[in-house]
């Protein structure tokens, strides 16, 4: 790419300087990179719901990009420094579960643990390796370097959180992602709901409700009613006509949802 | 323009990747575009507030700028997409009253109801026309293509809130904005009060609020005194020296404010 | 620089479009600037704060950039508009202290008083500088424009801040900025501290908490334990395992912190 695009996740927030040193490592090693903000508003050190989010952008940037995302409770361990790389998009992180659904549904990845190529002229920080090693990883792959001599083939880390349990009558799921207008997303799929419902009556079990019908929109039911329905990443969520799920039923991601068949 | 610049304005929030995927869109088409962030706090689905914001930046950018405004409470519906050329920029997003001042202040404007050129390779999603329609044809138009090719002639919407109602003795206004101060910007313009004013005294009357005199700075008055001033766009505004006259009056976007002059 | 980079850190918020009226300006004069937002949520009118902020990002850009920083409550009095280089960045602001660190802490700086060149197309607004004044300016020094010819040599204001006062037995700081966690930063260096230790052991006073040891992490001690470390800058900082220490101790920006020496 003439302009090689790079994105940029972290749960960094917005009013302090962590995000703007990892850009100034990006520009001083690749300067015709251009660098996209996705958020930095990740709930802290929330890995599920930085995946969600990685999950709904990426396909939607040109083929060449390289995306950031640091959401990394475990920096400072021994989890590896990751790049991935699948239909043609380029992945740099924490190998923690950030990329998992990248990696569920995107056949034919290949994946590299990040070994530094050179020695550096700052020290490798403790606590800030979105600046020290996954920026300069980045910034290097969007100017051109070779993925394979990013370091060796690696097996990356997948969640458990990205796969349901099936039962007879049931499918058991959790809740992967608080969005800005508290609706819960769930970790289960609409192809996986209609598969297992086979033409039966459901009810879904989320915190204290009951739902016993899918709507279409969040503006189904009256105010205040609790609603299920397929959002836009075609996952299963959990809504609040005019209000937020998250805090009227106390859901958190982790929060477990159940679908019954019923019939 | 070597580098075009597009601007981005929307009530999507900073939380989630709505934005990001209209960036995707946007630098898969025009890969070199520079994207500038406005804003994404928007108060959600407030057509007046948007426009309000639009009218305060635009000018400030080089012509040739391309302007993509998406406040969308309309979506799904038969409201039309749009694009308006006016003064060397252009604007897009959805012809809801968004532009309704860079319509009423830009002779010479000329408007274009969209109309997809292709086939496309994506579904138009029912309820994000900000990535399905106005990002790419943001795009296009920022790449070069003509805007006449972009639909037919059309004839946009001007909200009623761009105009006020005079009457003998009065003006009848409202508040259009809540900036993030918690000032109430009015739709009446500096120009309107000293041309009905010639001389007179006036009251202004805002809430439970009357205030008998426009000062010249938000630290006029004593620490809570409502006041009236006239603002760095030329607009009236009601401000609380170091409060919010939103919530000390109970303003919101649409809340009438009415002038009345004396002698 | 092929594309100059100009970074950008305000108190403007990200909920209007003052932030964006600057880049606008900064496009149409330099477009082939590459912007760079820092933050735009230093706390309103906190010199101290940005300054601090200020510090912590610049080293990591490329030579040659250009640091814009606008956080301004003397804007419209007789301060002047400062531009200065240092170790090839150069900073473009108010000369109200917001870059004393730099100053401080980067021997060999010059600075001048900016001078508007031109007679100018818009007039310079009363509280605006940060789109009339600083913008172009910046945009013309990372178009190319020769630093000396922006104004006369100038001796830009250092704030007391920057320093600490040294008495027998102990060292009297103060907090400089409170981040995003609620984490309080002081003044005081650790090269300050481990001098004046010499090996004895010490107490910190802040607010009403008595700390009687250095931690090494904020994960250190009990839940809603008050704590004293050397932040990632090489700041003394007091923070609360799990908690905010801004709002346990009530510590705002000035607020004195004690380090005791015993023994």
């Amino acid at each position: 790419m003439a302009f090689p695009v790079i994105t940029l996740l972290t749960d960094f927030g917005i009013q302090d300087a962590y995000v703007a040193a990892m850009k100034g490592i990006l520009l001083g090693i690749c300067p015709k990179a251009r660098l996209v903000d996705v958020t930095h508003m990740v709930a802290p050190q929330d890995i599920a719901s930085g995946a969600y989010i990685v999950k709904t952008y990426w396909r939607f940037f040109p083929a060449g990009t390289v995306h950031l995302a640091v959401v990394d409770p475990g920096v400072g361990t021994d989890r590896a420094p990751l790049a991935v790389r699948a239909a043609g998009h380029t992945f740099v992180g924490p190998d923690n579960g950030l990329f998992s659904w990248v990696l569920k549904e995107t056949p034919g990845w290949e994946a590299r643990r990040l070994v530094d190529p050179s020695p550096r002229t700052r020290p490798v920080s403790a606590t800030f390796h979105g600046r020290d090693v996954f920026a300069p990883a980045a910034a290097r792959l969007a100017g051109g370097a070779s993925f394979e001599a990013q370091g060796p083939l690696w097996n990356p880390l997948v969640a458990p959180w990205v796969e349901i349990r099936r039962e007879p009558g049931l499918i058991q799921g959790e809740v992967i992602h608080l969005d800005g207008f508290g609706n819960a997303i769930t970790n289960i799929r609409e192809e996986a709901l209609a598969e297992a419902a086979g033409g039966r009556t459901i009810t879904i079990e989320a915190g204290s409700a009951r739902i016993r019908t899918l709507t279409t929109t969040y503006g189904d039911g009256m105010e205040g009613e609790v609603l299920a329905l397929i959002g836009s990443s075609g996952h299963l969520e959990i809504s609040v006509n005019r209000g937020s799920a998250a805090r009227r039923l106390g859901l958190l991601t982790g929060s477990p949802v159940t679908v019954r068949f019923i019939g």
